[in-house]
């Protein structure tokens, strides 16, 4: 299933994306049925914490319904995207330099890391597919992309194996982790240059992981203004997603609904020289093969 | 006021610290009278969220009912004490560095910063007063301390100017920023070293800001097992929390709850030739003037 968290009439919903991607299920206007003795959850963000028993509730509530019952099917030209989890519970972690290439374009081969880097992402930087990025133009000139493959957790955990990481997922959705390069140099840890309000854009919506075939076999793919900047592959990370939930949750617990992203590869605006880093009006459009494409103008 | 996160009868609950500090009004167990149209909110964070409002109406509270009213007091010896935010709504923002001594005793004058550095600790990471540090001892072998003055934003602020930037704040608290330095080392960027689970014990209480003559003038002292390990005073910071917040906003939104640790003055364990890291039964006491003492062992 593809879960989207959108705005229609002034009120964020969530539902599922048809398969043709023409028109979702609103599960928000179910509000007068009962599954496992209760209501469907007022936010994706809930339904991810309630678990497995969720995604069963959804499965029955679209079997219940007659196919293309109105009065609960939204074109999708009645929607504003919203990320699927428009208020995370906590910072987005991200790993850096997670591809070989992206480390050696950030400076040389000894920014390769040995282990895992995390930083964070404030949650007031998230933005949905097709929102405006700002080019926070007095604070910046050195705004960047970085396309990346985005894991959703689905269960809590601690000191999880790398066997069995993989079941710990809800499932996958595409970050952009904007960038201002001058502030993250400045400012030595990452945050501040990561966290600038729209420097988070998330979606369209999440893959469930049943329906991704081999989540370290993806071609993940950059344009900016229909150029490709970027063009790799999800098997190109240093550490791949079991090692990267397993070395995490050794000594700090995950939860349903963390957001995890994977590491961007080479083909940032930095990496090239002279560096060609985003102005406003430049388009973005991060594609990930079997997890969508996601597109965010610079205002 | 002292405002007080708690448990008690298994539940969670929030209310105000008499003067003599011997008893507890229960903000939680007042839940039939309505205060500018409403009830007093669940939570200590709810409340804050609300803004002066909330103050407000609590005062009005406290002159409502009869003075040691039985039903609505506690003896301090019937809680145990939760951080006063348990769960945060995002990541722990702290400040690096933020005193002179103390970036020369992490390695030489060149590590003093010129810049505000932030990294951030997991919501997950959050402890109360008297709870147990866990030293994740197959983690870890380096354990440290870091004794701080944390701010918790009263209200959302973008672009505030530092002149402003006292009126945004709720109240103070203590924060200790245990550290694995090792993992800390490892893994570069901050965040995982610091967010271990127990790793941020904050508390016992907020004071809101107007009991605090000066937040930029008190003493600052921790101590292992009674021994004085840091004493400093809040006018060492190198940047002011005025600045402090000002920088933070000047691209990203802050909000009302959001907690930022201010930094830790000279004499952690990895200052001190050989390095003096904690171990098991080992208690941590930080004690700031006007704020209060915040105790934990670790285990």
């Amino acid at each position: 299933m593809k879960f989207v968290s959108f705005k229609t009439n002034n009120q964020n919903s969530y539902g599922i994306l048809s398969e043709n991607e023409n028109s979702i299920w609103n599960l928000s206007s179910i509000n007068d049925r009962i599954y496992s003795g209760k209501l469907l959850p007022k936010t994706l963000l809930e339904g991810i914490e309630e678990g497995e028993q969720f995604l069963e509730n959804v499965r029955t509530c679209l079997n219940d319904l007659p196919d293309q019952n109105e009065e609960h099917v939204l074109a999708i030209s009645e929607i504003e995207f919203l990320a699927p989890i428009p208020k995370p519970r906590k910072n987005i972690m991200c790993v850096g330099k997670n591809y070989r290439e992206h480390a050696i374009e950030m400076g040389s081969e000894a920014d390769i890391p040995e282990h895992i880097m995390i930083f964070t992402k404030a949650p007031t930087s998230v933005i949905g597919h097709q929102d405006q990025i700002n080019s926070h133009e007095t604070l910046t000139n050195q705004l960047d992309y970085e396309g990346e493959l985005a894991i959703i957790m689905g269960r809590n955990g601690y000191q999880i194996d790398e066997q069995d990481a993989l079941d710990y997922i809800f499932g996958y959705t595409i970050l952009n982790d904007v960038t201002a390069r001058d502030l993250q140099k400045k400012h030595k840890q990452f945050f501040i240059g990561k966290s600038l309000d729209t420097f988070c854009p998330i979606g369209p919506y999440i893959v469930t992981k049943e329906m991704v075939s081999n989540p370290q076999q993806l071609n993940i793919e950059t344009k900016v203004n229909g150029e490709v900047r970027q063009s790799s592959d999800t098997s190109q990370m240093i550490f791949s997603i079991p090692t990267i939930i397993s070395t995490l949750s050794q000594g700090m617990t995950l939860e349903a609904g963390d957001i995890i992203a994977t590491g961007t590869p080479a083909g940032v605006g930095k990496g090239f020289n002279p560096p060609r880093f985003l102005k406003s009006g430049d388009e973005i459009e991060i594609v990930v093969e079997q997890v969508g494409i996601l597109k965010n103008l610079v205002r």
